[in-house]
């Protein structure tokens, strides 16, 4: 069996990325929890680019995101955040659904990418 | 980095499948969303069918799904239609979820799947 | 295309474990529907256990848990059966997602891992 990456997080018992055999995996919060929907998803979606970059990859090479939002009336919002940063020409799949959420946070969002 | 594959779909922001070394992952909604549960699940399924075949696979290789619908309620509704397309000899891991979807979203269905 | 091996569960229509390829997902609920928050993450955690040991890996290889909660103001309980199970030095990406759970589940995770 070969090592996973477990990049070290805020807390020991959850990584926020993980990388095993050219397989990668990436979850993300706004930290900033008085953020509008825009605002923590554009937050969120900047700290999967840094966590990406990490393990050497950028967003061209994310296949799958799941962007779990705690108001669906509010879905515009996250979309013009997710259109502003996607790659257009490197779509990953996605699917977005209305959840609750810790807190104040308005999304969580989470990755799978390919090195 | 080995290229990843992605089908152009409606919008260009979002991919509705993705292949990478073997990896196929893809989404779909009903586009009737005058349909029951029984109905929009039986369309999504049947999308999911017509998307795997792009990349040359039937759901025997479908490993996981995850179903996320808008109404727990109907679960039962939903079930009927998986059961009804599900290969029994090769069911996938599944979980399904209840959630807040888009418009008039009954379903929403995700699958990983392997060539 | 190589065999895509299925746990055997309790319906024919879905699978508790699938493998193939290296890549291992798994599903679990709580059986003791009368558990509390805590009682039912640690048993669904405990069955991720054994479903992992069927095929030859443990906690340590897990990268990712998705973790749904039907009730968001417990998740503290939730978090003291993780941390209570988790591997601290081989730490899985995680989600904990508030959904509608089937009856009286509490909980409900989804796990990878890597052979």
């Amino acid at each position: 069996m070969s090592p996973i990456f477990r990049l070290p997080g805020a807390v020991k018992s959850r990584a926020p990325l993980v990388e095993h055999d050219g397989l990668v995996f990436a979850v993300a919060v706004a930290t900033d929890k008085s953020g509008s929907m825009y605002q923590q998803t554009k937050e969120a979606l900047a700290t999967i680019d840094q966590r990406l970059a990490k393990v050497g990859i950028d967003k061209s090479r994310i296949m799958t995101a799941q962007v779990f939002i705690a108001d669906m009336a509010q879905k515009p919002e996250m979309n013009r955040a997710w259109d502003e940063w996607v790659d257009m020409s490197n779509p990953p799949m996605r699917a977005c659904l209305g959840v609750a959420l810790e807190g104040r946070d308005l999304v969580e969002i989470i990755v799978a990418a390919a090195k």
